[in-house]
């Protein structure tokens, strides 16, 4: 068996030991601000973590701000997007009594513990990182000093409040590994002070941008949680389609018409090729309309929910400040263990 | 000019603006607390911080608890190490009311800022530094995270307080190059927050071990300041000599001898030449002893004042306590400028 089959096997026994004690969980979850929240981010994470607030497990979900210079050059619009990522949260249904939304750069004691984590890794090992190295790729820069240590900065996002379970997919099973890694010899060298953390491989669909590419931000093919309807029927209709009146999912060759039919899909939860057929000759003009009525009905509560939170002046913050004070008193206790732990105690 | 030249030239220009307006300068200077501190680091830099002290430079004097950790490990006695160069500090005639002795573990708000400035520089820049490939050489072990990284720790640990002067020797220009560096960058991308330091080549004397090589306490070569008189003539009595009773100043051919003379001399504030020619041919057991006799004499006042302060229970402690929470402070200000910079405040 390869690790991953390892961990999807691991994965199945976790989800059976959640549903029976939430309470020994606690899960950190969480995304860089580099844009609004889209639908990707919505079926691809947020359903999942709902769904595990909802059978008990308590949760910490970080904006890690200092993520989105690992590959830019700064963070245009950054309080915009978090305060966005909050409103969405909320709208999708996160309780902030039970779950600690904060950001990375207000935890100073989270942070200092990238140094410590540091020594317990070489450099090699950083290398052989794959997310690393893709995202090297992508971004087409000189590699930073911030993007190949970013995994150890991650090792410590999960580790300051003692996360034991990490929702990943597979392309982020490698963070975890070295988190594992990093408590394990944390503990062995110093005594035990952190879990070693599980990764909970989530079963998510994919969900593709309006080109059959992922969909992201970037490459403007996604439809932002936090549109408004009319915005969502704009973007739809953008999407570029064929003239082969014929709908049918086809996505290695007919890219639009295929994400459309996924996005109505999933929307619906029904299968594309369902809606391919139900929708027959009617060309991809019937099928925006569908999928701009599919999205913006399954979007109509969420996007409801989310302009009462934006209306209340000061909410947000109030929320971000709640948080914060959590993470920090959190990772203030963690600091204090391995103050502890390595004899860095002089008072 | 090389850049070491350049450096040397602005270090005589750098010594005028001090002597004429200490009062714009504020000094970096710190220690891994590794081991006892020894006459080496009292020639070798204590001297030259109660000089500039005495000129009215404030000063930040940093225990670099996590850079022990950079090439080891694990860090024994680190508590005991700390608390003697605390004693050794002020023994020395350092003035905690104007000097900020704190620990590096113990101020967050330092450590978070080796984020941001990770994403200002290349690992291949990391890679050039030539401390970091002697100490990976010396340390004879795999390169860790938190050696190639720590000279980013070092700009954060001089920019933190804004300090603007670092007395270096030749080998540890570097350092300080690289936090020009992000100093720059930093201002450049997000504004200007921080100044440029400037390094002050210290022009000390090299101070060998009792057997010519560099004085370390790895070595088993080194006098330390808070030795006993007879701990001392015991370290002094073990340096291995050679059979010739003419005393002569040769380090190349005759390191024991030489070592005795320059310890001797640093003493005596004689040239060792000197020395030599008044002990003739009274062999090594004179030498021994005129070195005993001068390094007691020259640490008496010292020790007596470090016996004190260390029999003041709680004193040490209450020096930290206070150091670390100037530090604190200090960092929590500079923090708050950096997030307004780069527009991580999202309260």
């Amino acid at each position: 068996m390869d690790s991953f089959s390892v961990t999807a096997t691991r994965s199945a026994e976790l989800a059976r030991e959640i549903s029976e004690s939430p309470e020994e969980f606690r899960m950190l979850t969480g995304e860089r601000p580099t844009g609004p929240l889209h639908l990707g981010h919505y079926f691809g994470s947020i359903i999942e973590r709902i769904r595990l607030q909802g059978q008990g497990v308590e949760s910490f979900v970080i904006l890690a701000d200092y993520q989105v210079i690992t590959d830019r050059d700064s963070m245009p619009r950054v309080r915009e997007y978090v305060h966005g990522a909050v409103l969405d949260y909320l709208a999708a249904g996160m309780n902030p009594e039970r779950t600690t939304i904060f950001t990375h750069s207000s935890v100073p004691a989270l942070n200092q513990l990238l140094l410590p984590f540091l020594s317990l890794v070489t450099e090699a090992e950083l290398h052989r990182n794959p997310t690393v190295k893709s995202e090297l790729a992508a971004s087409g820069r000189a590699l930073s000093g911030l993007l190949l240590t970013y995994p150890v900065h991650q090792a410590a996002d999960i580790l300051f409040c003692k996360g034991n379970l990490v929702p990943v997919g597979k392309d982020n099973l490698p963070h975890v590994e070295l988190t594992r890694v990093i408590a394990r010899r944390f503990n062995e060298r110093y005594g035990t002070v952190f879990p070693v953390p599980d990764a909970l491989l989530t079963a998510t669909p994919e969900v593709p941008g309006l080109d059959g590419r992922k969909m992201s931000k970037s490459y403007g093919n996604a439809i932002a949680l936090g549109m408004s309807a009319d915005e969502t029927a704009a973007t739809i209709n953008r999407t570029v389609t064929d003239s082969d009146r014929r709908i049918t999912f086809d996505p290695a060759s007919r890219p639009g018409v295929s994400a459309l039919l996924t996005t109505a899909g999933l929307c619906l939860d029904e299968a594309p090729e369902k809606i391919a057929d139900r929708l027959g000759d009617t060309g991809s003009g019937a099928l925006k309309a569908l999928t701009i009525d599919a999205v913006n009905d399954f979007l109509a509560d969420h996007r409801a929910r989310r302009a009462e939170f934006a209306a209340d002046p000061g909410f947000v913050e109030r929320v971000l400040a709640r948080g914060n004070e959590r993470a920090n008193a959190e990772a203030a206790r963690t600091l204090d263990e391995v103050r502890q732990a390595m004899g860095t105690i002089y008072g």
